[in-house]
């Protein structure tokens, strides 16, 4: 593992339910940080696929986009996903958020049959075919099971998403709270968070458990 | 102490510049919830004052709420200020970001002579006035000094935000990363946070310091 580790986080909007979970993507900022790392932020520069009121749950008829609603988690430091290369990064982490099976993917609406962003895509096969590792959290582990055929990941214990991962390929393992789940083949981690219903140090834990093995797989 | 302290925390949008700050945000949550606290967050029902594309800092057209915004960072758990009533609470803490002096009062634009939000005016107060401990974060407690004439806080180093509390009459005290200034007539515990140029891990230390300092004044 070099010293510092240069982590790529990739980040699908800002809120739950249309971008990027919070939580998670704070949480993972901190988990890398602590752990010695350094991260660089990116999301895609493309329009979210719809801006949901998070106090009421309904659509609104507002556009936003992806990578400057992303910005306010970043204060601003975040590069378009288009900008990445990952030759600069030991590893790639995607926390979750719906903005994930939205905007990276549509796997929301088509589950097994989605289609996945060709710059996310991109990201997770150059990860792979260059030895990094890959981490995911939350739902972002469907997207890796989409883009790397037979690979092992957790989302939890949802059925359903449980049964589209293994529909694409994929194999499930049930988890809990801050369990990660490792395949050392493709070098992937996951682990479940508010893919469960989860406190916030639940998600702490997760985020934590899952940064420390990506950088157990670094070389 | 009450066995699981109830702690209210007031929210002022999302993001660092028109809104609150997402870290401390997140962060402070953390921290109540890792030291065994529970906690309930609010948010003003009211226009943002303006909206920042946080990718430019550029002040855009579009129009949001303040609570509708903040909801995201609560996954939907929030409720309108106006809905708090303090005496179902054993502490207030306020993180902080530009929302605190933009949309929670008008001190970003108006310095010493600002004014404050009444429901944020009256919960401040009513917290004080019943032996509440109130913590505050970053430039929160420029806001909790103009409604407190006398308290002791900090916000760090920043000269010109320090003679603004000056001059509303309050004392201010130079600190560093994760510090914590208590004012223990007041009940007052304050934090600078992003209000020096600090990681994400100094974010997380400094909403713990201020947590454990406000259950420690809690009754």
């Amino acid at each position: 593992m070099s010293k510092s580790p240069k982590i790529a986080i990739i980040l699908s909007g800002n809120g739950v339910y249309d971008g990027a979970e919070i939580h998670e993507s704070t949480m993972t900022m901190l988990a890398v940080d602590k752990q010695g790392g350094e991260y660089e932020l990116f999301a895609p520069d493309i329009e979210q696929h719809h801006v949901i009121n998070h106090l009421t749950g309904e659509e609104t008829d507002e556009k936003r986009n992806v990578l400057v609603e992303a910005a306010r988690i970043a204060r601003g430091k975040i590069k378009p996903l288009s900008d990445l290369d990952v030759a600069d990064f030991d590893a790639v982490i995607f926390p979750g958020g719906f903005g994930v099976a939205k905007n990276l993917s549509d796997f929301a609406f088509k589950g097994a049959d989605c289609s996945v962003l060709p710059d996310v895509e991109n990201t997770i096969k150059k990860a792979v075919s260059s030895g990094k590792p890959v981490g995911a959290l939350c739902i972002s582990p469907a997207v890796v099971a989409k883009v790397l055929e037979g690979v092992k990941v957790t989302i939890g214990q949802d059925q359903e998403t449980a049964d589209a991962i293994k529909n694409m390929g994929g194999n499930h393992v049930n988890t809990s709270h801050g369990e990660v789940t490792v395949d050392e083949k493709f070098k992937v981690a996951t682990t479940p968070c508010y893919m469960l219903d989860a406190t916030i140090s639940d998600i702490a834990n997760g985020a934590e458990n899952v940064t420390k093995a990506v950088f157990g797989m670094i070389n």
